[in-house]
């Protein structure tokens, strides 16, 4: 599975937000749905800092 | 692996960008930087709208 693990990075420290991520969609500006693998869902606020598929890390930051 | 593919949506359509994406990182506003798995490299102007990581996607638009 390529699912992904999603973290906030505030002061250069990775906060785990969200494990196992399938979808990332905007909601609206800075705004972003996730959806994980087994349907459960969770809305951030930030900006995409970084997105690393094969080591399975999406890094949001304010 | 886990990378996924980059596709621009127009009139409903998918259009291939780029394979094998790696990395994704915002260059400027609605600007985004593609880092292929053999470091090749491409930059998208778009937003985001959606990324499905299970499915290997990641979708911008105008």
């Amino acid at each position: 599975m390529c699912e992904a693990n999603a973290y906030f990075v505030r002061n250069g420290e990775e906060e785990l937000i969200m494990e196992s991520v399938d979808l990332i969609e905007p909601e609206s500006d800075d705004t972003w749905r996730l959806v994980g693998i087994f349907g459960d869902r969770k809305t951030i606020k930030g900006r995409i800092k970084q997105m690393n598929l094969v080591d399975h890390k999406i890094l949001f930051e304010q």
